[in-house]
C-alpha cells in the first residue's frame, strides 16, 4: 500500500494539469447550446479512463446527454463496487462576480476554482486517480470497480433510471460510492448519512393580455408582480415554517439522538453568519441552524422574474411575472406529492385578480443510509487513514435523488463519500476545491478499495 | 380653410408613408446602444421640417439625445405657440408578443401599428402634417408656432429644463400645446385636464455575500427574493392603500364636480375588464375606477428580478433581488418628498437579515390645467370641428413633467391635446395609433392654429 500512496504524492502536479483540462470544457448540461461541450467531455472523460488502464471503457446514450462507463473486474472473490459521479456543471451566470474565469481553473490560497472544481469533476477525479495509482503500480485493484459518470445531475438525472434500466447486467453491483458531497469542514473529515429531497417548480402569474403602460393604468389593475410577491410572502409564516397545507404531514420527527450528534460538530451560528456576509440568520423557529439545513423541510425561490428588467426606467405594469420555487425535503416526504401539494395551494392562494399556472419541473426523494453497514463502515475507516483524523457523522441539505434509483433499480446502498467544503460556492460563482482535500480525497479512496473485501466479508457474515 | 381640409383630405396616402419612414428608426432613448438611432431620428425630423416649409430649422444639443427646433413667426399679432412632443420610444421588449415588426409600421384594421405609432411620432408627425397644409396652401401660419421636439421624454426628459434654460428666447412663447396623451374612447373625443406625476425607484435586497446552492444553505438564509416579496407584498394594505408613512399626506382630496364629470363619460367596469383579460379589477377601496387612474395616487411594481431565471432548474440561493418600483402622482404631491419618504419607509421595513439599497431614478409632478383658460378653450372648439362631436373633460393616468417645467422656466399654460386611444398599448407590445383619430388629429390642429388667435384676444381682455 505504500508505493501507492507514494506514488500519489509524487503525481500532485500531473493530477492537477489533468484536472484543470477537464474544467476547462464548459459542460454545462442546463443549456441547449452547450450540447457539443456535453459530448466533448464524456469523450474526454472516455479517453482518460482507457489511459489509465480500466476497461470496457464506452459511452452510453441516453434521450440526452450521455453517460461513460468503465470497469476492471479481475478481482475474484471481491465485492464489485459501482462509483457514481456526474461531469455535468451548473451555468456559470453570473459571469461578472466570478475573479477569474469559470472555465480556467486557477490555483490561490491552496484553492482550485473553476466551475465543477468541486461539483463534481473534481470530485469523480479523485476517484480516477486512486484507481491509476493501483493500476500503475501492479497492475490490479484490490476490489472490482465498475464506474458511471453521468451528465445530467444538474438537470435532475431524468434520464438516468431508463439506463440503469437498460444496463441493469452492465451496472449490476454489491455497492455504490457516490462522491458528490462535502465534509463537515476543513480538517473535519466526515461521513454524511441523509440527504435532503427536492421538488422544483415554476410559477407563473397572469395579470392583464398584455403588458401595460404604468401611468394610464396603474391603480385599477392588480400588477402580476405585486401579486405574486404577495404569494411568495406568504408561503411562509411568521416563524419561518412553510405555509403549503400538508407540506409537513410526512416529515419524519429529529431524533434526540440526531440532536446530540449534530451538536459534537464544531458549530457557531456566529462564525457561520459572518462568513456569509449576515447580520443574522433566518430560519424555522425552534430548530438549530444544523437541523434546518440537514432534517428540516425548506422552500425557497431560486428566480423571480417579470416586466422591464433592463438599464433605466420603463414605466410598464407588465402582463405577467414568473418564479422559480423549489422545496428541499427530508425522510419521509415524496417529491412527486409535495409537488402536487405545493401546486394545488399555489392555486389556492391565488387572488381572483390573476390567473396562475404551476410547473412541476423535477424532483428528487430524501435518503438516510444506515450508520452500520459494511460500506459505511470502509468509508470511515479510509477517511481516518486518508486524513489521519476520525470523521464525524452530518447530514447533507442537497439533494442527490440517484441514490434512491440505486437502490430501487440495483438493489445496492450507496455510501456518500464526499471530499468538497460547504463554503465552496457548489452553484455559485468562484466555486472552488481545497487542494488537501483534493489530495486527501485520492489517498481515501485508495484506502477504501483497499479495505472493503475485509469489511464485505465481516458485513456479511 | 375648406382647401386646407381639402388638402389634408387629398394626401392621406402620402402621410403614411412619411409616417413609416419616421417610425422606422429605432429611437429608443434608455439604451445606450441605440445612440446614433436617436441622432438619426432627430437628423430625420430636421430635413423633415425643412421641406414643409418651416424656418430657422435646427438640431439643438444636449447632455444627452439632441432635441429638433423649428419655426415660423411671420403673423404678425397673433399669439405664438410651441408645439411640445418627443420623438423617443420605450424600448420594443418583449419583442416576441409584436404580431409584426415593431419597426416596421403596419396597418390592420383601420391602425397604424409600430412602437412609436401613438406615443409619440405619430402625434408629433399630426403637427408637421397640419402646418405642412397651411405652408403649402398660401404659404402662412394663421399663428405664430415654434416647435420643440425632445429626445428623452421616455428617460425622464433630465436634460430638457436646462435646455429650455439655455434657448429661453428663442422658445419664448404665449401658449404650449403637448399632444402626448389620448381621448377618452374612440368617437369620444376630449381634453385633458390634469396629469399624474412620477417617482421612479430601483431597489436592491442583499442577502448573503454570494450565491449559494439552495440546498446546501436553504432553510438558514433569509432568501433575498423572499424578503423583496414580503416587502413589496407589505407596500399595499387590504384596501388596496399605498402604506408608505406619509403617501398620502399632500394628496388633494376628489371634490364633488370632478366625481360629477367623470360618471358623464362612457364607462363599465366589466367592459374595461374583459378588454384587459381580467377577472376581477384592482384597486383603492373607496373610489371608482376612473377616480383611481386620474387623481389618485398609485405604487407599481414596474420590474423585478433575481436569481435564476433561465431555461431549467437552477438551484441557487441568490445572493441579491431586485426591484423597479415607481409611484404615480396627484397634486399636490412633490416626487421629490415622495421619492425620499419611499426610500426612508423601504429601509424601515427592511428586515435584519438583509441589506437594502434604494435609488431614486427620476421623477416628475403632477399637473391641472385651468379648464377655462383661452387654450383649453380652442382646443375644445378644434375638437369639434375636427371630430364632428362635443369633446369631453378627462385625466391622464401618465405624466408629463415637462408641463410644470415650462410653467416654471417659460411661464406658459400647457394645452393637453392628444389624439392617442387608452388601449393603443402605448408601453407594450403592439402599440398602434388609430387612423381616424390620426386623421381627425390633423384636422383639429389646422382648427387649433386658424381659432387660437380670436380665442386668445377674447380671453385676453
Amino acid at each position: 500500500m505504500q508505493s501507492i500512496l507514494d506514488f500519489i504524492e509524487a503525481n500532485h502536479e500531473r493530477y492537477l494539469a489533468e484536472l484543470k483540462e477537464l474544467l476547462s470544457i464548459p459542460s454545462v448540461s442546463s443549456q441547449t447550446e452547450r450540447k457539443a461541450e456535453m459530448r466533448r467531455t464524456a469523450e474526454w472523460l472516455q479517453n482518460h479512463l482507457q489511459v489509465v488502464g480500466l476497461q470496457n471503457v464506452q459511452i452510453l446514450e441516453t434521450a440526452g446527454h450521455p453517460a461513460v462507463y468503465a470497469d476492471w473486474l479481475n478481482a475474484s472473490g471481491t465485492p464489485t463496487l459501482l462509483i457514481y459521479g456526474h461531469y455535468d456543471v451548473q451555468p456559470e451566470d453570473p459571469l461578472d462576480e466570478w475573479k477569474t474565469p469559470p472555465f480556467e481553473a486557477t490555483i490561490r490560497d491552496g484553492n482550485l476554482y473553476a466551475r465543477g472544481a468541486a461539483d463534481d469533476k473534481g470530485q469523480i477525479f479523485i476517484h480516477i486517480k486512486a484507481i491509476e495509482a493501483f493500476l500503475k503500480n501492479g497492475g490490479t485493484l484490490p476490489t472490482n470497480i465498475k464506474i458511471i459518470f453521468e451528465g445530467e445531475e444538474e438537470i435532475g438525472s431524468e434520464n438516468l433510471p431508463a439506463l440503469i434500466e437498460a444496463h441493469k447486467d452492465l451496472l449490476k453491483c454489491d455497492l455504490i460510492v457516490i462522491s458528490d458531497t462535502d465534509i463537515f469542514e476543513k480538517g473535519v473529515p466526515s461521513v454524511t448519512y441523509s440527504l435532503r429531497g427536492l421538488s422544483y417548480t415554476e410559477v407563473e402569474v397572469i395579470g392583464p393580455n398584455s403588458d401595460l403602460h404604468s401611468g394610464s393604468f396603474g391603480g385599477s389593475v392588480h400588477n402580476p408582480i405585486q401579486a405574486l410577491a404577495e404569494m411568495i410572502a406568504s408561503l411562509h409564516d411568521k416563524n419561518g415554517r412553510v405555509t403549503v397545507k400538508g407540506f409537513y404531514n410526512d416529515v419524519r420527527p429529529v431524533s434526540k439522538a440526531e440532536r446530540a450528534a449534530f451538536k459534537k460538530l464544531p458549530w457557531k451560528d456566529r462564525t457561520y453568519a459572518k462568513k456569509l456576509g449576515l447580520k443574522q440568520l433566518y430560519g424555522e423557529k425552534g430548530y438549530t441552524t444544523l437541523e434546518r439545513l440537514w432534517v428540516r423541510p425548506t422552500l425557497e425561490c431560486n428566480g423571480i422574474w417579470g416586466g422591464y428588467t433592463g438599464e433605466g426606467a420603463k414605466t410598464v405594469l407588465p402582463a405577467r411575472a414568473f418564479a422559480k420555487i423549489s422545496m428541499r425535503l427530508v425522510p419521509n416526504q415524496d417529491s412527486m406529492k409535495i409537488g402536487k401539494l405545493f401546486e394545488k395551494h399555489f392555486k389556492a392562494i391565488a387572488p381572483k385578480t390573476v390567473q396562475v399556472k404551476v410547473k412541476v419541473l423535477h424532483g428528487g426523494e430524501p435518503a438516510i443510509t444506515p450508520i452500520d453497514s459494511p460500506g459505511v463502515k470502509t468509508a470511515v475507516a479510509a477517511l481516518e487513514k486518508g486524513f489521519g483524523k476520525k470523521p464525524l457523522y452530518q447530514g447533507e441539505g442537497g439533494s442527490i435523488p440517484i441514490v434512491v434509483d440505486f437502490k430501487k433499480l440495483l438493489k445496492a446502498d450507496s455510501v456518500l463519500l464526499g471530499f468538497g467544503l460547504p463554503d465552496e460556492n457548489a452553484h455559485a460563482p468562484n466555486e472552488f476545491i481545497n487542494l488537501d482535500n483534493f489530495f486527501g480525497g485520492i489517498r481515501t479512496c485508495a484506502h477504501f478499495y483497499k479495505d472493503l473485501p475485509e469489511y464485505w466479508k465481516k458485513g456479511k457474515k
